[in-house]
């Protein structure tokens, strides 16, 4: 099996070194990856500018890894669209730092690089920790991927669905299980910062708080990790909201003409 | 009412001028949207480098509009979270340069400036025109997007769910009329193109032809404008596959214990 590991964090950040380690006992790993850190990048497709790729010492022997100019979906369609010759059989994201629940999903560059895999019809898996410091310790979250790649939870998933899975910052003998769950409920605590620049001008930060959401909601992502469980999220990229097109559909709007 | 319009080819492209004249007839209208053309930058958010703001003379009387550094999403956070002072009713984005359609939407900026104005809570209609042309003609679907908000179907949706709508490139009196829809599936045909530099090194261009589909799936977006009709899919930022969350507990998943 060949896996390509990819992250929104950056080539050399810890996440991508312990995921990368942890899947080579499962086969040959190939890891490329946006060069700088791109933490909410989002689904960005980079069309109007070329991309560059570099070859980079990694940490894991064995592994080959590139950093690219691009974005974590970008790294991920160069290398599926042919810069990588050798056939890819598994595209695994992560270990991000922080986690990615809720409303995080479209925001998150760890996940997008996961939809950017199913788009090109390869099962993929984004592993995210639910710890934010720079401290952060990923042992454990690489040995639950490792795990979760070992039991082939990504096998038989439909077209366009992937698994997103987020681990709780715990020591692995105190982590309880897996837990099959659905998106849950952010709630996100960004403010308005203004700044003046030296001339007087102001300029602007989106600040505030770390996100937060409802942990008590049994079954979803976000009550799953805060009961030290490791959520794995069937994610699909149909996002069309079916009970929606029943109400509108009752409301008479497909029957209404243009106004001439 | 107050409208915020937003969209990712820049504050100057002709879809946005058409979609702000188009609201003028049904409240204040205030544009906060990039300064230059930022399609495909998903659901990027800025938090690592500060935003500048800019008022901009914009060709529709009595709109204010403002230019910002960032993203899309960022545009719309900047104005809902404070630096428009009068209360937002609804944000429209639009009119895009070419569709928005089947696995499209985390890439398109357009339509993640309607998830981030629907994670603040207001409600959101995204427009595109099925036209990527640079001299594609937006009055009719701007005469259609005053349609969608003069019906307020933009009005009790569930949280987190916006509309997402896709006009035919065809003249007002050739459009057929609404339909409800679902997404359908896109067909991507980027190629990797390698060049090399005057230093002989290589560099990469994620090109090829533009996306494709099938407009043969009735009751799909892709069907609908190909049809010749308004497409409106109702759009969901809840992504968790259900069914597929079954066929995992069917296999066991959450009753297996980590190995230590």
């Amino acid at each position: 099996m060949h896996i390509l590991v990819s992250n929104d964090d950056g080539v050399m950040a810890p996440g991508i070194v312990a995921l990368a380690r942890a899947m080579v006992p499962l086969g040959k790993v190939t890891v490329v990856a946006p060069s700088d850190n791109q933490s909410a990048a989002g689904h960005r497709k980079t069309m109007h500018k070329p991309l560059r790729v570099n070859r980079v010492k990694f940490p894991v022997e064995g592994v080959t890894a590139y950093s690219t100019s691009g974005s974590p979906s970008d790294s991920v369609a160069l290398a599926l669209l042919g810069f990588i010759a050798e056939p890819i059989d598994l595209v695994v994201s992560g270990i991000n730092r922080g986690p990615n629940q809720g409303q995080d999903l479209t925001y998150s560059g760890t996940v997008s690089a996961a939809f950017e895999a199913v788009i090109w019809r390869k099962p993929a898996v984004a592993f995210s920790l639910c710890d934010h410091s720079e401290d952060a310790e990923y042992d454990a979250a690489a040995e639950i991927a490792r795990q979760v790649v070992a039991l082939k939870l990504y096998e038989n998933l439909p077209p366009l669905t992937l698994l997103n899975v987020n681990v709780p910052a715990l020591p692995l003998d105190e982590i309880r299980g897996f837990k099959i769950t659905r998106q849950g409920l952010r709630q996100y605590n960004d403010e308005l910062v203004e700044r003046l620049d030296p001339s007087g001008r102001p300029y602007y930060w989106i600040g505030g708080g770390a996100p937060t959401g409802d942990v008590t909601e049994e079954g979803t992502d976000l009550w799953a990790t805060d009961q030290g469980y490791v959520s794995i999220t069937p994610i699909d990229l149909d996002m069309t909201s079916y009970a929606v097109i029943k109400d509108l559909e009752a409301r008479g709007i497909a029957e209404l003409k243009i106004a001439l």
